[in-house]
């Protein structure tokens, strides 16, 4: 059973304002909170239908932990799952379709300028605005190996419910900050050797292009590419070339992005 | 004005059923309508709002088409734009919010087995579900200069609303068929020369697999990959290396093709 004020309280969290105000965010179904319950983000609560439980209850971490409580057992140990029904899910549920579970968690610490590692490569994004997009991406600089992600103010949040679904625990994985890019690659440019790589139309074939395992890619916005208060801080321009005689304008911002963070691992 | 007939005869182009029985299908917004007028498909009607029309009656195809008459100013001339409100537009719209104009064209032929270029590249997608990421990996089929797709029977359909707004223009320009994949990859098997390359989780790193400009590319289905069914024709496995030490189980099926399709092309 689920009280009134729990049910407002969890809806409040679908809105960006009250993420930030109580500090907390939601992630749903068994994939998305299978990885957020084995990631170093607290979780706050858990509801459950009587079914997901039955599945996790039975569930094992891995082989070699049979015997030891799961995660979800301690969390579950520590009065922190609410068994619901499925209607109640549906109430507080972000999804048209509601998955069996509902996990209310902390947000993450952000990631500082300072803590940055420049000596790898990292991803900004300017102006991401598609949840969809912005969560491909985020799923995509963790299958690359890329831990930092600097996304302009008006990218879509990363811990909107449709970024957190579509980022399937990757988001768990990667350090995100949200900040003013301009200020920030002036910044970034100060060191003098790092590149700063920006995907455009018409720029250098990147399959061609020299390619460091050092320094900041920027991923442009779905329909403008990258702010041209941005261009300035690039050093390096590079382009994925069509090879179908110039009748397609541009590639979806996450398969470019695919593709970029691709070619850079390939290069090694 | 548009009639009650209409609404509900434009309305029934959002279901496959009525799209096979009528061969039509509904494209919507600028930039698909704009693809669609410049593409071969035979346009049936244009709903356009009064906004959208007077935009495009004062477009011209191009720079040095200034004087001629535009594809929309031809189509307007046999009569076959109509000029609704907005309300109007929200009936037969299958868009939570409408762009303007949704037209109404003839399905194009679908592709031939016979057809099929094998000189060349083409992809095999099995059990694509979701409308966008098939939508998105025709745009990736037509950057990358693919000419044919062939999709398994249960994958989305090509032209429903979602795939054709996910696939901006790009639809218009690649052939599509939809066909029984064992049967289809059986055939194609008796050219022995012919490699069928597929994208599964710990095959041969593509980055330094063998690689022809010849041959199909399987992509799997969103959840399970590539079906046992189809693996014995699989003649050249491949598979796109992760950085990040195994935690993340797999790629989003559209970034893998966009991935993969690059890395075909990259080598020429």
């Amino acid at each position: 059973m689920i009280s009134k004020n729990q049910i407002s309280r969890i809806r409040s969290l679908h809105q960006k304002k009250y993420r930030d105000e109580l500090n907390l965010f939601i992630a749903e179904g068994e994939k998305v909170v299978s990885e957020l319950i084995s990631s170093d983000i607290k979780i706050h609560s858990i509801y459950a239908t009587e079914q997901f439980d039955n599945l996790m209850m039975s569930r094992f971490d891995d082989v070699t932990a049979i015997g030891k409580l799961s995660n979800y057992q301690i969390i579950k140990s520590s009065n922190r799952v609410e068994i619901i029904k499925e209607e109640e899910l549906k109430k507080i549920s972000a999804l048209t379709t509601p998955q069996g579970v509902l996990a209310v968690a902390e947000m993450p610490k952000p990631l500082l300028v300072s803590e940055i590692n420049t000596n790898q490569l990292f991803l900004v994004l300017d102006e991401i605005k598609d949840p969809g997009n912005l969560g491909t991406i985020i799923r995509i600089a963790d299958w690359f190996g890329f831990q930092d992600v600097v996304c302009s103010e008006n990218s879509a949040d990363a811990f909107s419910p449709k970024v957190v679904q579509a980022a399937m625990g990757s988001l768990f994985r990667i350090n995100i900050l949200y900040t003013d890019l301009s200020s920030f690659l002036k910044e970034v440019a100060a060191d003098e050797k790092l590149p700063v790589y920006g995907s455009l139309l018409d720029a250098e074939n990147i399959y061609k292009a020299k390619l460091k395992n050092r320094g900041c890619i920027v991923i442009g916005n779905e329909s403008k590419g990258i702010s041209v208060a941005l261009l300035p801080f690039i050093t390096d321009k590079i382009s994925i070339p069509s090879f179908t005689k110039g009748k397609i304008d541009s590639l979806n911002a996450a398969m470019a992005a695919a593709i970029v963070c691709s070619e850079f691992r390939r290069r090694g």
